[in-house]
C-alpha cells in the first residue's frame, strides 16, 4: 500500500507525479525526487527552485535535501547558485560519495562534475521574484517537502527551498538540515518541516516527530506534540516563535500535520485514491498554551 | 558550581581558559568561545582552525558553531576560508542577526562586515597540514567541542573543526549542524560530538543525548545509550559505522562520554579542581552488540 504526502497546495503537481511513480511500482526515493524536481522547475512557485525568493543581493541561492529511509543516508546542498534543480544535486551527493552535505561553490562544482544541467542565474529569476526583492517584501519562506512510502515498505523524504526572501547571502534554514527540516526511517516513519527555519531548528522538529512515532504515537499525536512543544519551548526560553509547520507519515502510510499558525495545508494521496487530496482544517486557538498558540492539527488516518 | 568539558587531550588549553572565565564569575558562553578560540589559533592542533586538515584542493575551509542554552539560539558557519577563528563568526551571527547558519562566501562577507580579523589562506596552512594533504593521509577528522555551565546555571556549547582531511570542496560534517554536532538547553544539559560527521548525523546524536537527560537519565546512561543505538542503527540499516564519540554534561555539571572506538578521551574541570583532568578509560568490547561495538564510556560523576 503506497502513500505520498507533500507540503502546501502548490505541491499538488508533486503528489500527482509521486503517485504515478508509486502506482507503477516505483521507489519511494524516485517518487519524492521526481515530484520535487517538477516544482523546482515551475517558475510560478515563489519559494522553490526557478522563480524562488532572492537573497539580499538579488541572487537566487537554493537549498535541498534527500534522505533514504532504508539506509539513513542523506544528501543535502546549501546556497547553490545557477542550478534549477538542487534536489538532483543532493541525490547525486548521496548516491556517489561518502559525504552528506555540500555548500556553496563546492556544491556547484560537484553538480558540474555530475553533469547536472546548469543555468544562467538570470534565467532562473522571474519578474515576480525580482519585484518581491525590490519591495523587500521580506516574509516569504516556504519549503516543498515530500514523504513517500512505496509498495516494498521503503520510505524516503526530500525538501527544496529558496529560503527566506531577502535572507543574508549564504543563509541556510532548516530545509537541508537533517533532524530539523527532514528525517525518515523505513519501518518507522518520516517527517518534514516548513516555516521559519531558525525556529524549526531550535528543537530538531523532524527527528523528534519520527522518534515519537517510533515510541508508538500515531502521526497526529506525534506531530501535534512536536509543534506544540517546539512553540512552547521557544516561549519558555524568552523567544517569540515564528511559523512552524510539520507533516509526517508513519510506516503504514498514515499522515498528519500540525502548525502554530492559521494557514497551513498539505497534499495527500495513497493507493486507494483517484487524485491527491488537499487537506485544510480550521485551527483551534488554545489560550492556555501561551503566546496565542494555534493548534492547526490536520491529521488524516484512513 | 561551574563546570567545563571539552573533547580530546589537545583541548586541555581550552579547559584551562574556560575554567579561568568561569572561576571569575564569567558566562558559560564566553568560556566556550574563548577556550575554542585559543585552539583555533594553535597551529599544532591538526583538526581545528589554523593548521587544520585541508580539502581536496589543498584549501583550509573551516566549520564552527555555538549554542546558547538560555535562549536556544545558535550561530553556525560552514566552509569558511581565510579566517582563523570561525567560532567568532558563529557567535557574531547568533548575536547580531535573526539567522542561524551562514555558509561559504556569504559567511566570509558577514565576517568582514563584523570586523573579524581575516588572514591570507597561506598563513593558516602549516607544513604538516600540507604534508598530510600531499600524502592524501585521509583519515583525520576530529572536532573540538566544549560545554560549559556557569555559576548562574546558564549553559553553552561550541564546536570548531577543519573537517575531514581531503574532503570534497564545500563538504560539511556534523560539527556545525544543530542536533547532530551539538545541542544544549540550560536546566537540562548539553552534548557535542566528534568523529565521522556523516555517521553522527544519521541519528542526531547530540539532540538525542540531551533529550534522554531531560527524561531523567544520568549523563553516563544517556551518552552510552546514544552512541550504542547510533552504532546499532547504522548496522541495522546495512551500514558500517565509522568513528562516533560524544561528550555530555547535565545541569548539575556532571559529565560523561562514550565512543564506538578505542581511543577517545576528554578534558573535564569544575569548581572543586585545581587543574583540568584528562579522562581516559579502557574500552569494553561487547561481542553481542554486532559489528564489534566498543563501549568506551568514560563517565565522571562527582
Amino acid at each position: 500500500m503506497w502513500s505520498f504526502v507533500s507540503t502546501w497546495p502548490f505541491s499538488r503537481q508533486t503528489a500527482e507525479i509521486g503517485a504515478e511513480v508509486l502506482k507503477n511500482g516505483g521507489k519511494a526515493m524516485d517518487a519524492v525526487i521526481e515530484g520535487i524536481h517538477r516544482v523546482e522547475s515551475d517558475p510560478n512557485v515563489d519559494c522553490v527552485g526557478k522563480g524562488g525568493f532572492l537573497n539580499e543581493k538579488g541572487e537566487l541561492a537554493l537549498d535541498a535535501a534527500v534522505m533514504d529511509g532504508d539506509t539513513l543516508k542523506t544528501g543535502a546542498v546549501c546556497a547553490v547558485r545557477g542550478f534549477e534543480n538542487p534536489v538532483d544535486i543532493a541525490r547525486a551527493l548521496m548516491d556517489n560519495t561518502r559525504h552528506s552535505i555540500l555548500v556553496g561553490t563546492g556544491a556547484e562544482e560537484f553538480a558540474r562534475k555530475m553533469g547536472i544541467p546548469e543555468s544562467a542565474m538570470e534565467d532562473l529569476i522571474t519578474e515576480t521574484a525580482r519585484e518581491n526583492w525590490r519591495q523587500a517584501a521580506g516574509i516569504g519562506h516556504d519549503t516543498i517537502g515530500a514523504i513517500a512510502l512505496d509498495e516494498n515498505g521503503s520510505m524516503a523524504v526530500a525538501t527544496s527551498t529558496s529560503g527566506a526572501n531577502m535572507k543574508l547571502c549564504g543563509r541556510v534554514g532548516d530545509s537541508p538540515i537533517i533532524g530539523s527540516g527532514f528525517y525518515v526511517e523505513s519501518g518507522v516513519g518520516g517527517a518534514c518541516a516548513t516555516g521559519w527555519g531558525e525556529d524549526i531548528m531550535r528543537t530538531c522538529c523532524s527527528y523528534r516527530c519520527v522518534s515519537l512515532m517510533a515510541d508508538g504515537m500515531s502521526p497526529a499525536e506525534a506531530v501535534a506534540k512536536v509543534v506544540r512543544t517546539a512553540h512552547e519551548t521557544i516561549v519558555r526560553h524568552g523567544g517569540r516563535p515564528d511559523c512552524i509547520a510539520l507533516v509526517c507519515m508513519n510506516a503504514k502510510g498514515e499522515c498528519a500535520a500540525a502548525c502554530n499558525h492559521r494557514e497551513f495545508s498539505y497534499v495527500y494521496v495513497w493507493e486507494g485514491m483517484n487524485a491527491p487530496l488537499v487537506i485544510e482544517k480550521e485551527p483551534v486557538i488554545d489560550k492556555d498554551a501561551g503566546d496565542k498558540f494555534i493548534d492547526g492539527v490536520v491529521g488524516y488516518e484512513r
